[in-house]
């Protein structure tokens, strides 16, 4: 049960209890919140006085992620973190989780045993409980549905809800990197397809491929929020792009918004990028999405707790409704802003 | 929006929050629990001075479904129910499920509608409020992911660990049936496979058509227990068929059992369809699955007041686990009792 790269074992040689077994096993039970973990028909949780938040996220082959340039370990820790980034949006801290899988009988144990490397890497770096799930094969394709719970006092939560005309809007991190550190792989997938051997030329994109392929969820943010006791009035997290999730918040809390082009953070890496790309920074921010930063509202007295945050930028502010939720460009003109298709980046404005 | 069979709507007509819109509507929210449903990045819960009980479960094209013969109402109403049963098994009540699902883009609209209204069949038949989810186009293959969650008191949660020597073991309903049922639609398959002007002969099976197509969760003997006044020493619901659930039962709990073969409840139609196929009725009950009925263990006292409950089979005991889990046969020979393969029916025993 030692790494061994060589080996190869197939995952019908294992009955399916031995194969969970085998994945979950090196994953004790940390939170006082967990009563039974994996092993019944179902999970025991106990959340006394504090209220419990749920979501699930699917990643599916061919749609969320391309085996052909996605390390197994990567797409599993990248699996959990989608889901502890939604948590994170609620203002909440996320606990436990369920991880359900299904994946091709051409895979091998080690390959599931990577998967859950990566899954394993997630739970301790987040403080998370595994606490079941449901494996099977799959004729065709692979895919992984996880669902998180978590915990938060009631006068915490945050939901899309809450922002008022006034309140400021703020973002953690940078954006668009996601987005260009998927380029940069569909590039060289292209070219190892049309000549098998020439090499990946990744150009040391580490911070670019890192953004695409282990995104982190901002719990420090939610930590940091804690610590300068600030409750935003609203939060989403960003999975579809800035755009998207700025319209949901304005929609669901009945404002308008500014957006100040020139205050959206992008960092060199994702700038340089874009322009070999040949495309616009602000458009890879604004659609690209992927990033699972936070972006939230603020009343404006909570400015001066955050104006000294590096990882939190003011970008705009909340209007009445009437005045419709717009995007300021460098040169000062206003621009409607628009959500993009589903699963869809068209690029432009 | 009204029913309109004639129509075809693509999918990809419309966005992503258009469709969860369309699909989630009809879902009122029903529980004191549920403090916020569909529609933020999470959904929140309330279960002061309850445990919570999670569950979750896989249905895939190819593996646990064909869209050939299996309706995508049928799809839907089993989906939920599957996961209600896990909760049933841990004497719990199901109040809220999260559905994701993936279907690739030749499905219609209309036929995300039929799915959708099995879901909301089974939420009102099981008092249930849909809190979330995740939708997605696949490149292949259709499935879904359901994840329940429900409460229980501390004092009644009934695990799969508890059950002593000298424990009565008793099943619900009638065992076989599912199985059988698949038998017919496999059949059907097969000879509409070879000749595409035959009709299908279902033989008016509508009972064991039922019982693979419609299975139901058994929260009324949830209720019934309650009712009685019992809370069994442990419990599993039937999935992957007696056997294996019975070696569950035994390896968590370390004991042995005796089942006693003449005491296997089973249907007159399952008994009559398994002798036309030239299989062995109890053969079917031990390996055949997807009954979802609940297997449980009582304490010897316990059984004045279940022996005239119709719903509610003694089949055997619980032993030292020095005595093995075995069968005794309706001729007084003893059996191992073992488990199938992953997702295989091998026939014989």
């Amino acid at each position: 049960m030692e790494e061994q790269n060589a080996e190869r074992t197939e995952i019908n040689e294992f009955g399916e209890f031995e194969l969970i077994n085998r994945l979950t096993k090196q994953f004790p039970v940390k939170n006082a919140s967990t009563v039974k973990g994996i092993g019944d028909d179902a999970a025991v949780l106990n959340y006394d006085g504090k209220k419990i938040i749920v979501t699930t996220d699917l990643l599916i082959e061919g749609i969320h992620f391309d085996l052909m340039y996605v390390p197994l370990k990567h797409l599993g820790y990248k699996a959990v973190t989608v889901n502890v980034s939604d948590i994170c949006a609620m203002n909440a801290e996320a606990k436990q989780i369920t991880v359900s899988f299904a994946v091709s009988n051409r895979f091998s144990v080690e390959a599931l045993d990577e998967l859950y490397s990566g899954i394993l890497y997630a739970c301790r770096k987040y403080g998370l409980d595994l606490i079941g799930g449901d494996t099977s094969t799959s004729t065709k394709g692979t895919f992984i549905s996880v669902t998180a719970i978590g915990e938060a006092d009631e006068s915490k939560i945050t939901y899309r809800s809450g922002a008022h005309a006034n309140d400021l809007l703020c973002v953690t991190g940078d954006l668009g990197g996601a987005y260009l550190g998927l380029q940069i792989l569909e590039r060289e997938k292209r070219l190892y397809i049309e000549d098998q051997n020439i090499k990946p030329d990744l150009e040391n994109q580490s911070y670019l491929l890192q953004r695409q392929l282990r995104p982190e969820a901002r719990t420090d943010v939610i930590k940091l929020l804690g610590e300068l006791e600030i409750v935003p009035t609203s939060m989403i997290d960003i999975s579809d792009g800035l755009s998207s999730e700025i319209l949901h918040l304005c929609t669901q809390s009945n404002v308008g918004c500014r957006l100040d082009e020139s205050k959206i953070p992008i960092s060199d890496e994702a700038q340089l990028m874009a322009l070999k790309f040949n495309l616009d920074a602000t458009t890879c921010a604004l659609n690209g999405g992927e990033d699972y930063e936070l972006l939230f509202t603020l009343k404006p007295a909570d400015f001066e707790k955050v104006k000294n945050q590096p990882d939190i930028t003011v970008i705009g502010f909340m209007t009445e409704t009437e005045k419709g939720v717009k995007l300021i460009s460098r040169n000062n003109h206003l621009y409607d802003l628009v959500a993009q298709g589903w699963n869809a980046v068209k690029g432009g404005n």
